[in-house]
């Protein structure tokens, strides 16, 4: 990712936030209060030509004694849905960790009714630790469950 | 806690994240630098007269869609273990998220090792959701697991 992807990027993150079914980021973010929510280690962007598809953030999930394991968080444009673009970043993200040595990569929060992503991080290896009840407040379906994933690398 | 509480609770800190058992926190941390580290809605000491025997930090454990869920952390000094001095500050704690209409507290990294803290938390009622493998790196007993403990309000 480069800085002059991020005008591209907010409004994608941005409508993600608002739809209110994945992430737990503040609600009132702008575009510059929300460029420290993007960022990490390790952060890429799928194009098609000048077109947006999706991005992926990646880095230590813990510092000090922690910092061997790896986190992400993923993003794909609506209008790209259903295309492999989730699955070609979450492959993406497990490469650069293991190419990094880290030891394992952890989701701390996946919401249990996003079941597209919860499907596509087991077809990728990732296994459900424990799940956290009603720990996200969706905005169709009320208080769910956060699901903590992890594979080993 | 009070600003002028940080000249003694920052060596207690420092010491307990030195010692490689119980926190992920950066390694490099210096009293100014690690002054961050300790911030939150709600954070208490507990003293004897003049002398701090420990601290607990709390707040939400997620913005946005995960507010309602409490987070803390916990710092007993060595010389007051055994006391009941963490219990104290975790009832605290949980009277806190209570009053504050918080609908759970959760730990998102216990050690698996720090069985004094596990079996407190138990005690209190909270239950392990989850344990990542291999997730902390223990200065004595090498990788080891970190559980997600929770305790619904």
């Amino acid at each position: 990712m480069r800085d002059d992807d991020w005008p591209a990027l907010w409004p994608l993150l941005r409508d993600t936030v608002a739809a209110g079914e994945t992430y737990a980021f503040p609600a009132d973010l702008d575009a510059d209060t929300g460029r420290p929510w993007w960022t990490g280690e390790h952060v890429v962007v799928a194009v098609e030509g000048d077109v947006l598809l999706g991005s992926a953030k990646a880095g230590p999930n813990r510092p000090g004694r922690g910092a061997h394991v790896a986190t992400a968080s993923f993003v794909v444009a609506p209008a790209a849905r259903g295309r492999g673009v989730g699955r070609v970043l979450g492959e993406h993200v497990i490469a650069w960790a293991r190419e990094n040595s880290y030891r394992a990569v952890q989701f701390n929060a996946v919401v249990e009714t996003n079941t597209v992503a919860v499907r596509l991080w087991e077809s990728l290896g990732f296994q459900v630790v424990g799940t956290v009840p009603e720990a996200f407040d969706s905005r169709a379906h009320g208080l769910v469950g956060l699901h903590v994933m992890h594979l080993a690398l």
